[in-house]
């Protein structure tokens, strides 16, 4: 009888509980922007105070990039290792958000009460959700259950440059039994996840320059090349007739299905439609004959995520830029290897250049896709777990997103991770106007007291 | 022996007249940008003083954007209209500039005495030019040859959206027996020129929807339309193989030199190697078997003058953006009809856009290629007083850059107009670091002087 009076301490504690979340959300913690730098190392010391107040040995640590925290409790008992992450994405357009996006506020909608504001589900809302249910343990019982290891980062949304380095100085303090990520989502409203299945990200900024100085278009245009035009040439020679990417051995290492995992995911009914309805479109844009399931977990992409080059004011203005630019990504799953790709996408641009034009990378990243081992007994226990708190059963998933921690857990560290979240579709993380519903909030907290409850039996 | 004293006195004169110049170069008269208006109209407030100094009747006239300046001067003899434009390009990509563009000096250069800033060639160094060569004629003689109109304008690097109006509503009053403008520039360093025939100019801007906003490339990468691939398509798919403008129908009313053109622009020795050494280039980009020189001054184009969509701040946003747009600007010649091809421009996008995607488009000007009557005897005495005043016969030649202007005083005040310039290829116009020769400025106010006297004889 562990449990129940937890879930009860929750259930009362819930507006405090959005109170010191809304607290959290109010530190712009841009990790990409180096005029946010303060603000990062803000959120790690509210962090840090917080894991303290509930009796958590926490503390702060420097890294070329912005700090980390860890924090440690218990001395015996099943070990887990909570990982989140403090840092947000920046916000532009600005122009399309109602409301301050650094003032956030628990609004009413149509679908239920909603936390409105940047990062409140990407990811210190899902972040808090485990804090949050390790306090009303505390406060009901004294003391957690068994031993924890918490692990905040400040760079996942610029990369995490600092990470791999951290783990591998920190095994020995990192290391538990399992990990916990809470950084994914429900399938739909109802439906609890472990994701199994997480794509990798390989991120390429190429910079084109023809002319060394922009140009007059009506003194130099026919006769000077043009950068833009180059680009989009590029741009629009990565991807074939049928949506397949052109970048040559690009599909070594992609594979098929199980037939055991297709059902599976047919089985979750997924509304392509509505999925995309959802954000103004009606057909999937992919690879031909793949649904938009397949497209999104399971099949490899490249996306172009910026592009620019010129005058991009208001008016016109009749340049002939010396330069254009673009940022492109790949998410890559199965044992494709980022960096092959990443030269023989070098190399195909490289290829496709006319005289008188240079290209510059930069690199942004290159994880590769992840897999889990579900024979851990943890992920069955986890699984009943979340089914005793939600409407409907959970569901071993595929994930689009990169969350490459679970593989470096793996990889580094030795640990399985479990990769729960409470995140929904439409929670526009990432966007203008990124909400978590209260209701992931809320069950998210009591989902985890079920979860520690399971793992410490 | 009218025209000695005046050369003189423009030599002596030519510090004061320096001064003057740096000092209209330091208003920041930028028109397409909004929050330069009060700049734009204090440029039109210092030509009023400038020219009222030299016993002009001038003021300023208000337009929906930004005003007209207009002065008269004689009751007798030839009548000419002077027109120049007082607004100046955008100074952005600002960190390419060595100085703050609107804190003009006089610069000691390898080549010479240059005056350094935005506006300095175009079109503030030039317009002064023809207003000190006035200003030496009222010294000497105490009074200006023949009739002479000023008209200014300040919108000309916006597209001038007043002018045609202004010049419908005020056709008496602007009304003159030719119009000289002063917006081009020598041919090499020494052999000034006429120009004769002048590129047409339309301006488009395309914004291509795809989501209804910005969406987590991870999430819906591969599933969702992303726009910016859609923009590359469109503005790859705008030339050929061989370097042809695709828009059906756009060659309608492209014709070729005639064999005495041809053979005039052949004695020229343009240096083709040069002039796109000049800029970093080695080789022509444009239309296949068609020297550079025909690409500026005889041959249509097609450039993108500046895309942007998604994230393009620093590091890295896996955002799959919901906008993608582009600037694009043709340059027209022979008799293209810029209404047609700005049609048939829109139907060949419109039939690219994929499902789900939606087009917007925005005009930023139209105007048709201009060619010279230079059976006008003005054109004569012209080209034989700056021939006087050069090292080389001045020639009539072509220009790559749109100036309507020109076609508008022979459509709506039915008066030819003379192109007469002393910018050279390397005064980056439009471009960081802009400047006028002091010999430009010096010759080119004496070269007025010659040609007010032989206008007058």
């Amino acid at each position: 009888m562990t449990l129940e009076p937890v879930l009860a301490q929750i259930d009362a504690d819930l507006t405090q509980s959005t109170d010191r979340l809304l607290e959290l959300l109010r530190i712009q913690s841009i990790s990409t922007d180096p005029a946010y730098k303060a603000s990062c190392d803000s959120a790690a010391d509210w962090l840090v105070d917080d894991l303290t107040s509930i009796g958590v040995k926490a503390s702060k640590h420097k890294t070329p990039g912005h700090p980390m925290v860890v924090g440690h409790v218990g001395d015996s008992g099943p070990h887990v290792l909570f990982y989140g992450h403090y840092d947000v994405q920046p916000v532009d357009p600005i122009d399309l958000w109602d409301r301050d996006p650094f003032d956030p506020v628990v609004e009413d909608t149509a679908k239920g009460r909603v936390i409105r504001g940047r990062g409140s589900s990407d990811d210190k809302g899902q972040l808090m959700t485990f804090i949050e249910a390790c306090r009303a343990w505390k406060a009901v019982h004294g003391t957690l259950p068994g031993q924890i290891t918490f692990f905040f980062e400040g760079e996942e949304e610029s990369g995490s440059p600092s990470l791999v380095p951290y783990m591998r100085e920190n095994r020995d303090e990192l290391t538990a039994e399992i990990a916990l990520i809470c950084d994914t989502g429900l399938f739909g409203d109802a439906t609890p996840t472990i994701v199994t299945m997480l794509r990798g990200l390989l991120g390429e900024e190429i910079t084109i320059t023809g002319p060394d100085k922009d140009l007059h278009s009506g003194m130099y245009g026919g006769a000077a090349i043009n950068p833009v035009r180059v680009l989009a040439n590029i741009i629009a020679g990565l991807h074939d007739d049928t949506g397949r990417i052109t970048v040559p051995r690009f599909y070594d290492g992609v594979h098929e299905l199980s037939n055991s995992v297709r059902a599976q995911w047919e089985d979750l009914g997924f509304d392509q439609a509505d999925f995309l309805g959802e954000v103004g479109l009606s057909e999937p844009a992919g690879e031909q004959d793949r649904s938009a399931l397949e497209m999104i977990w399971s099949r490899p992409t490249c996306e172009v995520n910026g592009v620019w080059g010129g005058y991009t004011g208001d008016g016109f203005k009749t340049v002939l830029p010396s330069k254009a630019s673009a940022k492109i990504s790949f998410r890559l799953v199965g044992t494709q290897d980022p960096l092959e790709i990443r030269e023989a996408f070098r190399e195909m641009v490289r290829a496709q250049l006319p005289a008188d034009c240079t290209v510059e990378f930069s690199d942004h990243g290159a994880s590769p896709a992840s897999q889990m081992a579900t024979d851990n007994p943890a992920f069955e226990k986890a699984r009943a777990a979340l089914s005793d708190e939600w409407p409907n059963s959970a569901a071993y998933v595929g994930c689009g997103g990169s969350i490459p921690i679970a593989g470096y857990f793996k990889d580094i560290l030795g640990m399985d991770a479990m990769l729960i979240g409470f995140g929904k579709d439409d929670d526009a993380i990432h966007s203008p106007n990124e909400k978590y519903d209260l209701s992931s909030f809320h069950k998210g907290i009591r989902s985890w007291a079920r979860i520690l409850d399971a793992l410490n039996r």
